[in-house]
């Protein structure tokens, strides 16, 4: 039963503040991605805080290697950062490990915190009722920038998500971020008036922009179940 | 002409990005108290960053000392932060060091990179009519907790100048903080919404949260004209 919600527009500069439970929302594309991962039957997804370290982990693995740097797949990587590009052929029963700007490290950080999950548009409801067992939620968007400036697509799904929870608990308590949640209505529209969504649009990766804007795609919450330096391994939460 | 505005969420961790113009809101209530000392006839603000150094500057000028540490004015101070109790009759004519905890640093700070103004509801359309002399117009909040954490009615008041500003430059190229800036239906309510103003209410402070949220009681800019080490001094910008 949640009794209150901080959520924060950027990662915190230091260490992350503990929780009963993390969601971290990098929607263009990251936390999108996990969940598409994921939703089409990867085994795990490990979110790495480093290219070096995402490409040493994926070798010693034998896992696929997925990610972007400035939007596009790096040299020698199997996969992009590309949530509508997932084929379930290739992704099911692999682990993927993926690289992102902002997103993986910011998983990573929040892991040091206590429990974390990827929460997305495309996996909103799952996420909700999964955050819902707990007392503290913390809800952080990743932001652009290695998380230097605000992302309106990372509030966009982060409000939604505080709408949804402050719909089934009501009297909850809201920081001042969460309360201004509440007063964007239909927020998910927004992902597509970031500034993020137009970089995108500009590679040709409109695809991705209309993939996470929708709601609910995949009944799949991603859950950090082990982590190391620079590292955090998400698999299915169970149900 | 503006063209481009930026708004802050949060004070940044490192140095101030430069911009043609930079207004400081710390809505509840160093930019409101900076606005109704000068729109009450004091020759000048200094704000200070540090309460020592505020201390120094009042007795080395023989000024006013103002501020607040927890809300409430310290041992010594001849004047809190209250925009509501300024009395004409004790500034009018006096320079007035100012020392707060969130919104003199983010003055200071922000005065280092550029032309700096403290903005706020009561100034809020003499502060739009200024910055929009500007090419490139930074719009800050000074957030809670040193800047550590975002204070929704610094946001309130930041969103009411980008809406004024937005109305006046169609067209204009917004960041996506300032781009959520419009998402919002009249911003102003919202001050009171703020846990800050629930935290003064708690000190007996409810009438500054009344006063910090209407618009325009000033037709006053106040500008930093001069600065050192920590400190900014503010006097009325010209007509």
């Amino acid at each position: 039963m949640v009794r209150e919600i901080r959520l924060l527009l950027l990662p915190p500069a230091g260490p992350w503040p503990r929780t009963g439970a993390a969601a971290v929302v990098d929607a263009l594309r990251a936390t999108t991605t996990a969940c598409a991962l994921l939703g089409h039957g990867a085994r795990a997804v490990i979110a790495a805080d480093d290219e070096q370290r995402a490409r040493r982990l994926a070798a010693e693995r034998g896992a696929l290697l997925a990610g972007e740097v400035r939007g596009l797949p790096p040299p020698g990587f199997d996969l992009g950062n590309s949530p509508a590009a997932v084929d379930r052929a290739a992704v099911e029963g692999r682990e993927v490990v993926l690289f992102t700007t902002n997103g993986t490290k910011a998983l990573c950080a929040a892991s040091a915190a206590g429990a974390a999950i990827a929460a997305a548009a495309v996996n909103a409801a799952a996420a909700a009722r999964w955050l819902s067992h707990a007392d503290e939620v913390l809800i952080a968007c990743a932001g652009e920038a290695g998380g230097a400036a605000f992302a309106l697509e990372d509030f966009a799904v982060a409000a939604y998500l505080v709408q949804l929870l402050a719909r089934d608990h009501p009297g909850i308590d809201l920081d001042d971020a969460a309360r201004l949640a509440l007063e964007v209505p239909a927020p998910l529209r927004l992902v597509r008036e970031a500034r993020h969504a137009r970089d995108l649009e500009a590679l040709g990766l409109a695809a991705d922009i209309e993939f996470a804007s929708r709601a609910d795609r995949f009944d799949v919450v991603p859950l950090v179940t082990d982590r190391g330096a620079g590292w955090a391994r998400l698999e299915p939460a169970p149900a």
